[in-house]
């Protein structure tokens, strides 16, 4: 029987750079595969459907949620986002990872249904430079942004809720960060012992 | 207040190389300190007291047990094995972390008496490559394999006890493997948590 692939879960704080840093992950070679988010949010310039988000309308969204076609969803500022079932299913069966970025309130739906996920938090070094980065990304107004970080303020209290916490002070750094984390998982013994006990019984020595 | 040190006891069955991959670990650069291990068995050709062992008496070794001044202690095949509490102690306290390499007996005692310690198995790919590799040592007598064979087979069982489990398949990946555990482990949300939801209360967003 083949392995049933990993599930990670990255999240943290809107703002912190989860996509860039994310971006970063995939630029390298890696063994997991990304499941694209879908959301109603607007598409900003330069970004794909498909590739950045599955942009869709509310009804749309909606209908999905009611089909039990969502694994984790939530609504934020204003806009649903979330983690299209399917796909992530089919993966993990095939023995690959599935590398999920998504809001804290969806990483924690998943944590319900997906214990042994590997949940890593992307944490802003400071509250003042997540304002900073905020500001300068230059999409939100003044309202939204003070509306952000009160959530983010309660969303890094959920950090006890995760397995890891990356600081997200250099780009780099932290891409690096999250795929050691994600290499050692495959080590841990609860994964692998199937594995290796069979020699045991296996040989005559 | 300087956050203590991880301990990281990296263990396995006798044979299996433990101590190549752990000199190659140590060949590059790393965060970590080396404690050397204490044993009254024989000094092998090129080994060097203080730096691969410390090489006592029967005699000295059970009066360092008796004073309480040992971490970890075992007797296998007839020798003394095991690991002086001072430096060790001392190493954490100063924020440094501690890299123990010992026999699967004494891990089990350190996991009673540091129960957050970071626990890594190195498990030989089979027992026949295990098989070789002691007769290839060129050490030890028939009995003495046969004895070490049956042993590892005890001793895998008991991988279960551990937190990660590495195959010594190449000396150069496992070792690698093992840095990238060490380094995650880093950033496990409950040795890093304190450090970063004090941000909450000091910032007034």
């Amino acid at each position: 029987m083949r392995e049933r692939g990993l599930l990670i879960v990255f999240s943290g704080p809107s703002g912190v750079g989860k996509g860039t840093v994310r971006a970063k992950i995939f630029e390298s070679d890696n063994n997991f595969e990304y499941s694209v988010s879908m959301t109603t949010r607007k598409q900003r310039p330069g970004e794909v459907d498909g590739k950045d988000y599955y942009f869709r309308t509310r009804d749309e969204f909606e209908e999905m949620i009611r089909n039990g076609q969502m694994l984790e969803y939530a609504e934020y500022v204003g806009n649903y986002y979330g983690t299209p079932l399917t796909y992530v299913n089919q993966t993990l069966d095939e023995g690959k990872d599935v590398f999920l970025e998504i809001e804290v309130q969806g990483a924690l739906q998943v944590k319900e249904k997906v214990p042994d996920g590997v949940f890593v938090f992307l944490t802003p070094p400071d509250l003042e430079e997540l304002r900073g980065r905020l500001v300068g990304r230059g999409t939100d107004s003044a309202e939204v942004i003070a509306s952000r970080l009160e959530k983010a303020k309660e969303e890094i209290r959920l950090m006890s809720e995760y397995d890891y916490a990356v600081v997200n002070d250099e780009v780099d750094l932290a891409a690096k960060r999250v795929k050691k984390i994600i290499e050692a998982e495959h080590y841990r013994v609860d994964r692998v012992i199937e594995r290796y006990v069979h020699m045991i019984d296996d040989v005559k020595v």
